[in-house]
């Protein structure tokens, strides 16, 4: 050894006194292996034998052995008939990878939309929460037992890529008469949330450097997805009719990406003349419409509006639906629809891209669908919202006093209301001291400081009972946010 | 209007008769959106007046009237004091838009590896399934129940994009104890699976274009993830003592993906001083390691050997861990761990790109180990693996009359048989037809035609009253796909 015989076994005794807890194997070992990396122990030194050890150290020459095994199974020594030598490592770096580590990350990265503070309870006024204390839990957790309690183990294993075949037939029945979509199982694909669907389509239909069209304000998730697939973004301004073309395209889009049902977060609905504009233009240029249908169960006057999807055979739409707004989102079921033929060409690739899973959540989910209690649950939400949106309103009308316009649409869990020339992201801040969860419109375009002011107020998860003394708090916010700017 | 009012009244009348389970608002609505959509009612014709067509048709005036509204919504009428009229849509592209869609899908799906087939029931010798009959079902459906009733709809909501910290926290307890990690539950994030941190990975450590190597033969969802991520591949070599450095590497990797305590699929254990080399040539060129650990629980001779990442302070290494094969795979639970430098510089982007989820599931898996249900179902499973693996041995020296060589690792739930000059492609399509599925070794290579040839054979899941059959079967295919080569 490079060490006196007494600091070998100081070490090592060392090591037993102290030990925390770990076997006297695992000591012993731990002991060894620092002392080889730290260089006390250089390489090629020779170790007593295992009986001289247990001599030295009172402890039994198996416990000795085994650890001595382990360290030569990991290559710090060489054990041989003749004993045990240690091995040469590369010595030089060690001292230097216990600096601090220095690191750049990818530029992209910079580009990230802000994330959406997630609050635990739910604050008042967060947008996109739905009223999960209304969700028949009870009757769920019944449903997910019996799956788990019927099926066993066979649901433990890996399942289709694509989702539960159950689930996926359940979607389409249900798409085929609230959404006028006429599809089968083969053209859907289960998703972690629309988030994953969103991924899934850059990765299926566009490829890096590729030019994608977004609604600006727009969704936060599609901008996300479309920078991290390192597509070329460029806003599309909205009207009471929708998403409208630009004035000066820069070139052909490749995605474009719309919530025409309920534009988020402006609440309009698009024309019929403009869906079938927008149908024509992306056949024409070989673009692909993304349809984010994320709450369009919940509409308060007629019916809910046919999808893109359904609208015309053939049509050059991915559409994108979950669960997450009509139950609740910590489930992260959501769902894509393709067309028949996109469906059959990319089939060897979702399979080669997802793992499926999450299987006795999904059928517990088609159950929940097929047995009626999805479509009840949402005629219920459906009532519950609209009443609260019309109490929001009252109270928006009751306690704003400042200018403003409403800009919400007949549906969803959410009102937008656009107050000109205020610090919307200042007013957002005070709010959350004031335990209020409203968005600042500003932030959902592309470039904040171009964009509308106001807030965007969900009521999906607040009661109404707080709709006036909350409205009455954020009126004084922006008048005093006003005071202080000017 | 356009056309003269018989036919205008016999369109409805006809719609009417022929309905099937729609209500009658919803027939008149599809009726007359047809008509408009296929030219037969043409822009700004004029409808009747709503009474005219309720008493033509015999029908309610609120019927006609909800039907006309709902229209009016979606922008194919124009409805005024006057009446409806029929509003001007780009026509011109409905006959086209019922082509055939004609589309191309990018490049890079075609270079994705091709998927791992899913059988369900799984075929026996079917590679990374664990005993999923073996795990205890009963207790699972009891934690999960138990944490839905006493947290309740409080974990509904959208939670900690990082995943629940108590699940963090009993991960990073484990690691310390079982990988040799010392790490807090900041470090770690919570993936759906392996593969979403795979994914996870090239987000925030790479941009496209970079340059990731990976061991060759190696795992399928490396390679995915990488190309989905658009980075340039480059094979390493894989010996006894783990993945080496390529004689003349071209340029410089920004990720390294490696499986050091049991490579997949060869079985092999990395050495310590091949370890230390690596986790320099990382340092040094700002590199990072990705560690994937998806099975070293399942160690057979002397303890689970450390983790990579926790080998020296301020390893340039993110771990990659999952329950997919300590547990059961459609729980799609992974998670991440990383140097505490770099959690804290990807927080924001983690925000932005994961949304949380499945809370109760991972509520219920923190119990599961803090409760020690994880420790004793893993060493249940180690001895019930190491037993079948011993078993298997004994079967292919019986069965397999070959020329052979085993390459497995002391660990586990695949056995690795190399069987030079095979068309191993054939047969594993031929054992399908026997209802067997090891998997043919030479595709794990990304060249399989240089790669070498023979059998990976799982017995994860696969009873041990199987093997000796299920050998003497795979020889008899091995045999008669020589003959038919030579």
């Amino acid at each position: 050894m490079n060490i006196p015989d007494d600091a070998f076994y100081g070490l090592l005794a060392r090591a037993v006194q102290q030990r925390d807890g770990e076997t006297l194997q695992r000591t012993l070992y731990h002991a060894l292996r620092n002392a080889i990396l730290n260089g006390q122990l250089q390489p090629q030194s020779r170790l007593p034998g295992s009986r001289t050890i247990a001599q030295q150290l009172l402890l039994s020459r198996n416990t000795i052995n085994a650890a001595l095994d382990q360290l030569a199974t990991e290559g710090y020594l060489l054990r041989d008939r003749l004993g045990s030598q240690v091995a040469t490592l590369p010595h030089s770096s060690i001292a230097e990878t216990h600096a601090p580590l220095a690191f750049s990350l990818p530029l992209h990265l910079g580009e990230l939309p802000p994330a959406t503070r997630r609050d635990s309870p739910v604050l008042a006024f967060t947008p996109g929460t739905p009223a999960v204390n209304y969700f028949p839990l009870p009757l769920w957790r019944r449903l997910l037992d019996r799956v788990l309690r019927e099926e066993g183990s066979a649901l433990l294993g890996y399942g289709d890529s694509a989702g539960e075949e159950s689930l996926r037939r359940a979607i389409a029945r249900h798409l085929a008469i609230s959404r006028g979509i006429d599809c089968d199982a083969s053209q859907v694909v289960i998703t972690e949330g629309a988030r994953e669907g969103m991924n899934l389509c850059t990765q299926l239909l566009s490829e890096r450097g590729q030019l994608a069209w977004l609604e600006d304000p727009g969704y936060f998730g599609a901008r996300s997805a479309f920078i991290s697939a390192g597509l070329t973004l460029q806003g599309l301004p909205v009207d009471d009719e929708g998403m409208y073309f630009p004035a000066s395209p820069t070139s052909t889009p490749r995605l474009i990406f719309t919530s025409p049902s309920h534009q988020y977060p402006l609440g309009n609905l698009m024309s019929a003349a403009r869906r079938l504009a927008w149908l024509e233009f992306a056949r024409s240029h070989d673009a692909w419409i993304i349809e984010d249908d994320y709450d369009s169960e919940f509409r308060y006057s007629g019916e809910p509006i046919p999808a893109m999807l359904g609208m015309v055979p053939n049509a050059p739409v991915v559409y994108l639906g979950t669960f997450s707004k009509t139950l609740f989102p910590s489930l992260r079921i959501g769902f894509m629809v393709m067309p028949k033929a996109l469906a059959k060409a990319v089939q060897p690739a979702i399979h080669s891209l997802l793992r499926g899973g999450h299987r006795a959540e999904q059928r517990a989910l088609a159950h929940f669908i097929e047995e009626g209690h999805y479509a009840r649950h949402l005629a219920s939400m459906r009532r519950l919202y609209r009443k609260r949106q019309a109490q929001l309103r009252a109270a928006l009308q009751q306690e704003l006093t400042l200018p403003h316009s409403i800009s919400a649409g007949e549906g969803g869990m959410h009102i937008t209301v656009k107050i000109a020339g205020i610090d919307d992201g200042k007013v957002v801040d005070l709010a959350r001291q004031c335990q209020l969860a409203p968005a600042a419109l500003s932030h959902f375009y592309l470039d904040p400081s171009q964009g509308e002011t106001g807030l965007v107020l969900g009521y999906g998860n607040t009661s109404a009972s707080r709709f006036i003394a909350g409205i009455r708090t954020l009126n004084r916010l922006i008048v005093q946010t006003r005071r202080e700017q000017a």
